[in-house]
């Protein structure tokens, strides 16, 4: 069922205990939407649980309560909990955390490829981010928006719209985002935190910006993440996509990474081209603008399909 | 004498022909604020040229009327013409521009170090850009707001408060952002535009990497410009501070850079140093966290002395 931000207010009372949970390598939006509504709900004296099936980045620990998000096999609940998915376009893409649902789904989230899934929904495709829905509705149920909710919500909606700078940053994104200020979110702290790299991460990213391809008349650019790339990266290989993105005259940029000899992770990026169909085509999704999927091929022959799908869309 | 809104509003109406200028090395406050003062004055029926007394960053000429900015000399004006100085703390700061003004001065800024030297000013120290003030101006006056106004003063502020991640960002500026979407500016496109880099670039980025030096038990992060490294970037090395300024517990980055034997360029970013200090101890000035200097010593004589300034500081 479609729910009303009013539906939404009247859920909550019918529930004492709830579960929240995000998708499996969460992002900013993940964790920002995760602890505000954390917050908010312990405020109405709930009994309140966080769990992510993954580890959080060291990135989002500034943030109050990040210390709280728990794995599934630390957790237990009952059929009379609540059980509220965000930022998730299914159950599925929680991992573990999705087995110990025995109740009622609430699913908060923004994303076009949402399966509608649960038994309440509040999916809005038109806002940037979920903390964004959020934030609106928190701002809707006049509720006192406090310091770390703003924080975290904050980090919520800047993560998901690169700062203010992709084509979903609309008019409204930007006046949740001030009244998030208002509230007491500090950008400056949010983005040192977000930013802040160790100079051997520095010195990654010398290496892997040496490794930048481009094709199809240098509109595409792409980055390899072969196993002798992530000796010098580590797992982590969010973020150096941008790069690929920005170089001038590039339209779809990706990323191509190692997982196993035939195991692909790709992920994508692009100025005009939809790449959510282009991961599609390999059983993958997202957003128009960014998307991924993972391909069950060898890096080299994954790279080449990709490519060829690309210039396909393009 | 400082003006109101409303002092603004009928200074206009005084004059037909109006001169721009801003400060030297133009960054995007400067030519955003110029631009959407020139478009406006332009609707208003008024004669305007705007003066740079510098070459036009190729990176912000995507926007409408960059191409209409002119070099000191190509212009003529005389003492019946109002002159408007845009986002610079003095008149000097416009460099040759300055030598053209024979009349009265208007001061539009937002620069603390502000010398309060016009006949007229609007200095808004509280505000993140120039280009906040003047969105503030053109709501409050209810001039339509046009896109190519919208998209220039967009740039400006989000220029000048990096994309809404500095300390500086305040509610108001992410509530005039907000209301330069709704009138058409789009964040997307000024940020590819600002961020588009060439692989030269992404090259020469790689190499600066290799050079970032910390000091101060890791809490001071400086790159240096030698003609070595000047030989991988070009001259323009802005931007590249900002990876200095994000290496994990830094609190104050610098660049110096190489302008001949015995001149030596200063950058300074902080987190929390008041930055703007320890560039007045060498002549120069700027905000609390961002500011510039020139010594007139060698690069590596001048790194000792700054780095040793920046210690006594913290």
């Amino acid at each position: 069922m479609n729910c009303t931000s009013h539906d939404l207010q009247n859920l909550w009372s019918r529930y004492h205990s709830i579960m929240l949970t995000a998708h499996v390598s969460p992002d900013g939006d993940a964790i920002g939407s995760l602890l505000a509504l954390y917050h908010w709900l312990k405020e109405q004296g709930k009994q309140v649980v966080m769990v992510v099936d993954d580890d959080i980045d060291d990135k989002f620990k500034f943030l109050d309560g990040a210390e709280a998000i728990q794995k599934p096999n630390a957790v237990h609940t009952d059929g009379q909990w609540l059980y509220v998915v965000l930022d998730a376009t299914s159950a599925d893409r929680c991992g573990k955390a999705a087995d110990l649902i025995q109740g009622k789904v609430l699913n908060i989230d923004h994303h076009i490829s949402n399966e509608h899934f649960a038994d309440w929904e509040f999916v809005r495709p038109d806002v940037a981010a979920t903390g964004e829905a959020l934030t609106a509705l928190f701002l809707e149920w006049g509720v006192g928006m406090t310091a770390a909710m703003a924080q975290a919500l904050y980090m919520a909606i800047a993560t998901d719209c690169g700062f203010f700078k992709f084509s979903n940053t609309t008019g409204h994104t930007l006046r949740m985002a001030a009244n998030l200020v208002d509230a007491g979110a500090a950008p400056n702290t949010i983005s040192e935190h977000l930013e802040a790299q160790s100079l051997i991460k520095l010195r990654a990213l010398s290496e892997v910006l040496k490794h930048i391809e481009l094709f199809a008349g240098n509109t595409v650019a792409g980055i390899s993440f072969t196993p002798e790339v992530l000796k010098h990266t580590g797992e982590h290989t969010g973020g150096y996509i941008d790069y690929a993105r920005n170089v001038k005259g590039v339209d779809v940029a990706f990323t191509v990474k190692y997982i196993s000899d035939n195991e692909t992770r790709v992920s994508l990026r692009s100025k005009t081209v939809d790449v959510n169909a282009i991961a599609a085509v390999f059983g993958g999704g997202g957003h128009v603008r960014a998307a991924g999927c993972t391909i069950a091929e060898p890096l080299s022959k994954a790279k080449k399909m990709l490519v060829k799908e690309i210039i396909r869309n393009k």
